[in-house]
């Protein structure tokens, strides 16, 4: 195939100093030319099943908010999701809500790996890299947008906070955010562990024994630059105050 | 699920000191009690959908004749395949030829990451630390059958001679296959690389720089003890003095 020209990781911020680290695995809906557009019409690539739109923007705002570095991959999540394990049937998904994705039907073996070797592992081993070089433990938090309508059902909740068997973090985050939002906050919504969304989760966060949480914000609520920035806002100081808390709790 | 009472792999003649190595990843039509039967009938089950119908008495006796460890799958390749990596679906292949596996069909991540888990790494970490632990750089030999009529197309092929990159095994053995038999043996039939069945001899020969070769029998010319026999006898033959030659070429 044809040589990428881009990165399919990208380190934010590399320089910064905090202790969180944040991940956008559903960064870009970027199609590499050696991978073609999967035979997606516009629609499809501008959609939610591609990417994660406001995701990115929010990532940064936060980044910059928290001193936070933040790896993110440049990839369409079509071509390959970085959030699902090679084995995994969703991690090059032949159908997306109602989308069908004609360039991943009946892939080859050959073309699975080269879409693992090409996509995923750059994205693993730069978050792992990243990780591994931390001066002090780093604390994960993952950064995700869903679609307000689903399957034809419009969804309430507007941020979700996402964990799987360490429960700290998301814990001390949904006790505090009524102290800085009036949205409508969720424990494991619009999706949860149970749906395989906990990849990095587990992988990055759980493996290294890191404090982490999946944050899910509504997309529609971070469609201009202006709610983007807002939200980091709100999801930085919210994150900041639930560490503080749990330091507390540590100390006592 | 339900322990499963033996071991995913065995590891037979553990004490033999040759420099072959056999392997078997499909020696068993075995479905543990924790997987069910997947929802196959009678037939399915004893197909070559579900196993090398012959291939591990074949590489027994072999193992005999060259003084050889064999390495074998005890669990049915339609749980997990393990001459396939985890990201090929047809890994846990929801169809096989004729047969539909209707328990291989809508898996979760979660019971695909058990089956790799339960199935196949341990062959895998029994095979690695085989090789590991070897005194003398092994050659590995995988060993297969397969079935005489595919999708109604009667194969005349009798045995099969596969490589991958590395040809040096294969070609001595193709070169040397008349002084020991009349049967009609060719170079990668009835399925070669592109087929996606070089696995195990790419992570465990090529990663490791080991010689190696595929050998597949076509299963009605290995049905009986003595034809199984027989046949092993040629193949350990055939194996030992294509090593021969390869041994003096090096000399030269």
């Amino acid at each position: 195939m044809t040589q990428d020209a881009e990165p399919a990781a990208i380190l934010h911020n590399p320089t910064a100093q905090g202790n969180v680290l944040l991940v956008c695995e559903h960064a870009s809906n970027r199609f590499p030319a050696g991978f073609g557009d999967l035979g997606l019409d516009a629609a499809a690539k501008e959609s939610h099943a591609a990417w994660d739109p406001g995701a990115l923007a929010v990532a940064k705002h936060m980044s910059g908010l928290l001193d936070a570095k933040l790896v993110a991959s440049t990839v369409s999540r079509l071509v390959y999701d970085c959030n699902r394990p090679p084995y995994a049937l969703g991690a090059m998904p032949a159908k997306s809500e109602k989308f069908t994705i004609p360039g991943n039907e009946n892939l080859t073996d050959a073309e699975r790996k080269q879409r693992i070797d090409q996509v995923y592992r750059p994205f693993l081993t730069l978050l792992y890299d990243t990780i591994s070089s931390a001066v002090k433990e780093p604390v994960l938090a993952t950064i995700h947008s869903f679609t307000p309508i689903y399957n034809d059902r419009p969804r309430s909740v507007e941020i979700g906070i996402l964990h799987d068997s360490d429960t700290r973090l998301a814990d001390a985050m949904l006790a505090l955010a009524p102290q800085f939002t009036d949205m409508n906050v969720q424990r494991n919504e619009p999706y949860g562990p149970e749906d395989g969304v906990t990849h990095t989760l587990k992988i990055h966060g759980l493996e290294n024994g890191l404090m982490n949480v999946m944050i899910e914000v509504r997309n529609d609520l971070i469609a201009t630059p202006e709610e983007q920035k807002n939200v980091a806002k709100i999801l930085a100081e919210l994150i900041s105050a639930a560490l503080g808390k749990l330091e507390k709790e540590v100390e006592k």
